[in-house]
């Protein structure tokens, strides 16, 4: 098969998502780098991206003079992955798709309720991919337990408790250290620190699983470290549409917690869970029975877990390759092939309403809110 | 030491929890089961007792009569424990209280609020031992991080994290089984299921290491199976009076978690997690450090934690010396030496006042209620 | 039921093995501490022991005049405790039998193999108990692996891994301490030094789950403390009567284990495995199955684990219960039920003979000899 | 940097191997494939050569062909990779190093010692690298153990513990599957079964960490299916040049366990232990202090460890990015870099004659025998 084209916005030298993409797209031999715009810096941009093997026509000063100079290529890039600054997202996403080209953006796709509508609307007008990168839900066990509800392994869902905790903000210290400091910075961050940073990776994964949404909930936010402006610290409890209760805790402040993003979902005749830092098992309890571990790339698993498994069972497989799976059902997207597994700009809007209500529901003590965007109501 | 008389009423045979008291109370050599009302069924009840080694003038046919025939006697017994269905337990233990004896009652130490501050006052008038058994507290390796927070090695409590969920009530068709249905019968229960079942030995946990007490809260409660009168499945925010923000999931439903009882505490300086079903080690976290697996056992931990541990180090003691450790620690104290770890009647006031504030908040959407008992506000 | 009465022969004040063998024969109210010798010093032992209840004529000075006091008693004590050195246990545990009296020695029995047979024809001629303490066996999820392999669950064991390593002699500053040197002083210890300390308890329950016995091995010894007379660090390959294979590996210096005692069993049909730091679980699996998660107090469990388990499902309990279990099965089999699943003088020269092959063998540079005490050839 | 060229032998489509190095190659963009012989079928192979974008003129019919193809090129491969049957990487690696090229083989490097002794002389007389995929030796934190030991944090080595054991050959009515009969047929697999397939990987870990080598060795090997002309379970215990214990455990019908390769190593001053199937933790005790869990991407890590980590903290990476890490540093060295924890030619070498050697104790009941290549005695 022949390889697609791809093209990077953001993600220069020294960027930390910038190499898990380009592992990502190249891994499984899917995507070559044809065309970037990776730093704000047009010269060293331009420097890296030849130096990852982009054409010197094609390794481009800035965004737009990306889209102007891919637009009306024959080979233009059949991807383009926006992993520039948050407050960007909205802006290049909309142009690249309004030129008919297929998105992958990253997380948060945009800093406002109202901009991921418009980016759902755009998206549909055009009939290209917009996808958002939550690249958890790409893990395969975790693709295995949205089969296992879909397929009714553990009845109705009744409950869903997610967590996305660390500790790397927990240090008082650092709060001036200017890598951490803008998550907490309502002029850079938003009006979420915390739960928009990684609550919506959990929140989209509970969503996800259960095959339901969001429809109400109520949070708690709280800055543990007063100097901050915007959380560090967030509850949030919703309810889905078809009624399963949720229960999503999120903390930058948790030292000792890694990359403590687990769930757990719970059904009528079975519960299961699963952690990002062991991705490779679930731990499934059928009601009445006793625990069973799952592996990765054991047999008898569904289609969606074993095509994104790429080694035998108990090898572990990691982040970087989650995040490859996303390109892999791109990949299979763009060649015509149907992945609704995958996260679109629907899911990003989603996410971005789920901040807006939360924010309103903690200035209102915990007031339940709708957490739909309007357009889904 | 001369071995202490011990009395019990409730935990006969068949109890769950009577056989964990006896255990405990006779594990160390501390007590010797001298008196006994063991059963609702008076003969059922004296047949046991002396089964158990009680003589036949101590094996009472109740409560009152136990009362009458021990307060008298020169003999009489230095403790009793009330292992009694929960709404007989106020009753029981102020007549005892007020008849001068110590008493280790068995949580919830009330049904009410009101009930609770009765019993402290009596507690307080007659200059008696009223504890309360909450018995994870007993653990050594929880006694450590209580001394932990106390001396200072995590700095300020920010945040904790607290969860007491299990699934074994998650079988829908189990939902007319007697042993099952009465906790979620407010006939029987009172006004809360789950979170007065489990949830209250983790908020006192939570006040136990913390050094602190809960002030506010906000509560979600969830009947996952519908039948249900009261909640099977909650979620409790609160507040400490130092500031310190808290976290409380305790559910029944959650199928394939058993005994999921454990706590995160985070400060200043660092982290630290422990978990029942691994009761004797502690996960702590220097901030910016690595986390350090904290033994039962190991040199240089606190007299407190010491002074419980029976055996080497990784040689596990479980549930029933936790419950153990309370006894000694109730010898101890009726010796006249202090024990200002142990809970006592004021720490069953404030789960009950924690119940009320939270099955209120819940009913008024989660709005920020007062927690604190009213004589203790 | 009536407590039967208990003696204790060494286990003083500050000795390790003491408390756990009083906590295990009286946490279940089956024995009451009647006599004992406790102490080499003997007014500190008697004044120990009418510390724990014992009546002043009861507090003997020595095991010598224990036996005389007991032995024509009509309440004389239903049970012998020895817990007094490794050196002594042979000549003490030979008198009491040989008085008709039942005896718990701690491990090892004796120190040579012809003692140990001796002590076999002893034990048979008395018609009395002679058990030996190994304790781990008496976990209840033990218990079900020795169950599971009885009736078949698991097929044929093809192959048993068993490990008894800890790091606790591993500073080699510390090999002047007394409490470390003797271990690895023939004077002392006898031929062999952790092999003999640990590796037989593991040895006994491959046997034990198998069902089977030892009958041929080949040791590898290693003194990796140079200073060290006798091995800190085992490897002993093995093959069983049914041909089972067998590998273990025990030792001192493996820093940063604790208590590294675990064991894995496989058979022709699933495998388990089970490790003595979480002592209530078993991991099996079937046969190109998944691995199942079975806890202590789960539904389905044999006779042999149930009845050894006090508290509910994941509620742990610990090595001093275990200890329990094996007073538990005393009292049963004093009073005339049949307790097979008990290590008795046969399993502790068994081991004898294991231990001086495995020297045997390690000096002859791994040769494989025969593990089998002659008379059991 | 230009990228290099890279060809691929054998790894055809459906193959095991042939992803997780194409995967391994392409993931950094270091190597992009240009040329290949991929099957043993050489239309098929010429065909999926082309699929993954190999030239219609570089994709080969055999390696033979492949060799005359590209050894006149000025754009001939940079690196070639053998993944082709065990039996042919000899003659293959062999004709590509005297043909100057660079050479990845994967493991077994050859058949027969005198072959690895024939490839140590021909990499050296080529000058051109010969690399060997002992690929979990270039897992981020085993590169750290290893420089743990070399820059002293736990003293000298005294003991190394390490297992490869699974469970996936342990269904006796599986013995007649082709992909599993195979490695028990010495006509196929030669001398040795599972020692040779999984335990030289354990063994290769063991020197590499310790940084040292196997002098001498005492193996027992066992068919515990009895149908199998060769080992299914062996234990070996080695002694190091500098004395270190070794003992190595591997077994192809361990039930339960999934890829149960492991390794402890315990020094002077502490202790590690390292699993591969959580390869992004090492456990790390020194005498007498607790247990610190490393985690891949702390601060502070060697060089070795850091620049081999692609993405943040408790991110897992997994097998086929330890693959990648092979040719990570085997780009850098075919640019010049030194890279001296690569597994060169030498390592398959001693692998073979730990092979030979463990085969020959075996049968000799365990005799010790000497493990080294003549070569390197």
């Amino acid at each position: 098969m022949a390889k697609l084209n791809w093209g990077m916005i953001g993600g220069g030298e020294g960027s930390q998502i910038g190499p898990a993409h380009r592992l990502g797209a190249q891994a499984d031999g899917n995507f070559v780098l044809a065309a970037g715009a990776l730093d704000v810096d047009a010269e060293k941009g331009r420097a890296y991206a030849q130096s990852l093997g982009v054409a010197a026509d094609r390794a481009y000063a800035g965004w737009q003079e990306m889209l102007d100079g891919e637009k009306d290529r024959t080979d233009r890039v059949d991807l383009v992955t926006v992993a520039t600054p948050n407050s960007t997202h909205f802006e290049i996403t909309r142009a690249f798709l309004e030129a008919g080209f297929n998105v992958l953006c990253e997380k948060p796709m945009t800093m406002t309720v109202e901009e991921g509508e418009e980016i759902v609307r755009v998206a549909e007008a055009s009939g290209k991919i917009c996808a958002v990168n939550y690249c958890y839900s790409a893990y395969p066990m975790v693709r295995e337990m949205r089969q296992m509800v879909k397929t009714g392994q553990i009845g109705k869902v009744r409950l869903v408790v997610a967590n996305f905790s660390h500790g790397h903000h927990g240090d008082a210290g650092d709060a001036d250290n200017p890598r951490v400091r803008w998550r907490y910075d309502p002029a850079m961050a938003g009006v979420s620190g915390q739960f928009a940073d990684c609550g919506i990776h959990a929140l989209h994964m509970a969503g996800f699983i259960a095959g339901d949404e969001v429809r109400s909930l109520s949070a708690d936010f709280a800055s543990t470290i007063p100097s901050r402006m915007l959380e560090d610290d967030a509850m949030v409890n919703f309810r889905m549409e078809g009624g399963t209760v949720g229960r999503l805790w999120t903390s930058s402040v948790a030292i000792g917690r890694q990359h403590g993003f687990d769930i757990q979902v719970f059904g009528e005749t079975g519960g299961m869970r699963w952690a990002s830092e062991q991705p490779n098992q679930v731990f499934y309890t059928p009601v009445g029975g006793r625990t069973q571990i799952m592996e990765k790339g054991e047999g008898g698993l569904s289609d969606e877990a074993t095509r994104l498994s790429r080694v035998a069972i108990a090898h572990p497989e990691g982040f970087p390759l989650a995040v490859a799976n996303i390109y892999v059902d791109l990949a299979a997207a763009i060649r015509g092939e149907t992945r609704d597994a995958l996260p679109f700009a629907v899911d990003g809007l989603r996410s971005m309403a789920a901040v807006y209500a939360a924010v309103d529901s903690a200035k209102a003590d915990g007031a339940w809110v709708d957490a739909r965007p309007p357009i889904l109501r």
